[in-house]
């Protein structure tokens, strides 16, 4: 069994028989599979273990695992395992520490194959065919101050003569990434120059590694699963049993922001509490109208949210989407209005009615598409991430469009 | 600029302007930013083209491009584009055409190193010399028949005597995917096993080629996209500026799914009509009641669609997971029902109504955390994908429960 597979079986047992399944892996695989396992995860179990079992364990850790898990431990942990290091490995791990989670230099592997740009061909070949790293299509070649001068692909060195100097066969325009990349969009440089793997490079232009696509691929796989848990408020290290109190109290702070928009809904309902008092049909039918304007808006909402990932939105077609965005609202106003004032009609057998809800319908839907085009921009304008916040703004102003317009609305024709 | 870049840059442009824009673009790179345009906008923009301008488009077209688009043409066109294809083309074509647009075995490239299993190393080593594919750090061999036999690494030809048969060398046990492989999971397994590439092969064992780390990148950016795309009921092939009466359409769907709970949440509250017309409060705050249910219930429900993609949930955990998230309910539950009770009691100067909302909070609470867990268990177990449909059935049964819990316990307890 893959480490990776041991790691998601233990977060599969309930907290109080986990230690006892930790004891059952064998001692050389703990390591693995604790650099394996979600953050919260990790940390629950390394509460449970004694200080010698963490020694023993740390005990043969690289620069990769420690970066890897370091932001999920307690410092002394990682003052602990950072001592156990050899010189190269601690160079490795404060080469990477510098950088953020996200950013590519503290995803670097340092198994590549590097050589100084003065070497020969045959001495080339020679440093390949011993080598047995995965990933490996080309040469990394650094100067005397171990700058990254160029790579070298292994069909170059077998076609050319041995006693050539390597630096001759240099691909032209190798792509390299700045160490302060973010992740992702080096797995999708990766992806769009179709490399195996690429140089990471420091502000002085010093090779710190490379990021291969095997990390890419992780990177991705990460992303996807960090953006399922954001949508309900949750982060992607959780563990699925965690402590009750610790689960209530991550869970309670996204509760609490929804609660205070609720709260605003509500207060913006109990201005027509007049209303509400003699005509207690509105009260029955407010979530429709409010719920839908919702579901709307976030269909614009997420349309521009992708379009501001990938740079589609500009000052120059901003007003064209809104138009259309706007337009696709009223038509779906309309259509659905006329529905809905029908079913209405024909329910509480009042006409005026009808009309009230058709018209807050084709209202709220309007007032959908323009704050699902701009809410998202404007967050972005203000370097805010529109794929976190929107949604929960978005459904704050469409709750409260809808409430206002329906009961005002209703106030006006059928009092 | 690269084909993506040019292509993304299109879809940014109205789509009045659209077609002039195709016009700016070089005669050789239109196929390929044609191939590279999401589906619905190169489906608008075929239409804007003549067929002889499409004729031409298609005049050098490949298996892998054709397979790429397919789904998004015409059958009229396929056939078009088909025609002009050679002999292996068509082949490759046809051999992918067979799989469905998940399965890796339509996204099998073909650019691979393939040898005999019968040639010598001397030749092996020859035949990489001359190759310049990306990804390439093995050759595949096959038997006479075109069955795969097994993957030879690069350094391992470098490393063995020119006269020694290739077959000799065989990595042992080299992972292979079937073509009918999910394309997510084959490029979790690349991942994993620290793969380039790995062949791709039929159900007779015949190597159809091979599924490298670019295309696994790509899928994976494809499922986050389609993945960001689907929480509104969207498709990630969706131009951003669609027409009006399309877009409209394919929307409407959404919402109209959207409105049959809303009516169904709105025929319970019409049940308490009666209590409503007495205490208008109720009216006010019952959003409150339906959204705390809402937000608690989809934080439990994506836990549990996580847990179950990963496979972490058995029957062996279910009950303790139910129970733990029973208590987190609960807990959160009793925390939030003080604080709302308490601001109601303040509002509102009533103490019952701060008890019946308090109770209900927690009655819908607890009834979030049961669908939370139960829901996706269940329509996982019905093999339909809760990460789609769970949203929309959860929040449907935590609005009913919340409005049932305030109104009926208003009922029993305020008039």
């Amino acid at each position: 069994m893959d480490p990776d597979d041991v790691a998601l079986a233990l977060e599969s047992v309930p907290l109080a028989e986990r230690h006892q399944a930790w004891q059952r892996i064998k001692h050389a695989n703990r390591l693995d599979v604790l650099v394996e396992m979600r953050g919260e995860s990790r940390q629950l179990l390394l509460k449970q273990l004694d200080d010698d079992e963490i020694e023993a364990l740390f005990s043969d850790v690289d620069a990769e695992d420690l970066l890897d898990i370091a932001d999920s431990l307690p410092e002394r942990l990682v003052d602990l395992a950072f001592k156990q290091m050899d010189t190269k490995q601690r160079t490795y791990y404060q080469q990477g520490a510098v950088y953020d989670e996200d950013e590519v230099g503290r995803w670097v592997d340092h198994d590549l194959l590097i050589a100084s740009q003065t070497i020969r061909v045959a001495e080339a070949i020679k440093l390949f065919k011993r080598s047995d790293a995965p990933y490996t299509d080309v040469i990394y070649l650094v100067n005397r101050i171990g700058r990254w001068v160029g790579c070298v692909r292994i069909q170059a060195l077998l076609n050319a003569n041995g006693h050539e100097p390597v630096s001759s066969l240099m691909t032209e325009d190798y792509p390299f990434l700045d160490a302060t990349t973010d992740v992702v969009k080096a797995a999708e440089t990766l992806e769009r120059e179709e490399y195996v793997a690429l140089p990471v490079i420091d502000e002085n232009h010093l090779l710190l590694g490379r990021f291969h696509s095997g990390l890419a691929l992780e990177a991705a796989r990460l992303e996807l699963e960090a953006q399922q848990m954001s949508n309900a408020g949750l982060n992607e290290e959780s563990d699925l049993f965690a402590p009750v109190k610790r689960s209530a109290a991550t869970r309670g702070m996204w509760l609490g922001i929804n609660l205070l928009t609720a709260f605003l809904a509500s207060a913006f309902i109990s201005i027509f509490e007049a209303t509400l008092e003699q005509v207690v049909a509105l009260a029955v039918l407010m979530p429709i109208v409010a719920s839908m304007g919702g579901i709307a808006g976030s269909q614009t909402l997420t349309l521009i949210v992708r379009g501001l990932a990938l740079g589609q939105i500009t000052r120059a077609n901003l007003s064209s989407l809104l138009n259309k965005e706007m337009k696709v609202g009223g038509l779906n106003g309309v259509f659905w209005s006329v529905i809905i004032g029908g079913v209405v009609l024909w329910w509480f057998q009042s006409p005026m009615l009808g009309v009230v809800i058709a018209l807050a319908i084709i209202v709220n839907i309007l007032m959908a598409a323009l704050s699902g085009v701009l809410i998202p921009v404007i967050l972005d304008k203000l370097k805010i991430d529109p794929a976190l916040s929107g949604s929960v703004i978005l459904t704050t102003v469409t709750d409260i469009a809808g409430f206002v317009a329906f009961l005002g609305l209703g106030t006006l024709l059928l009092l």
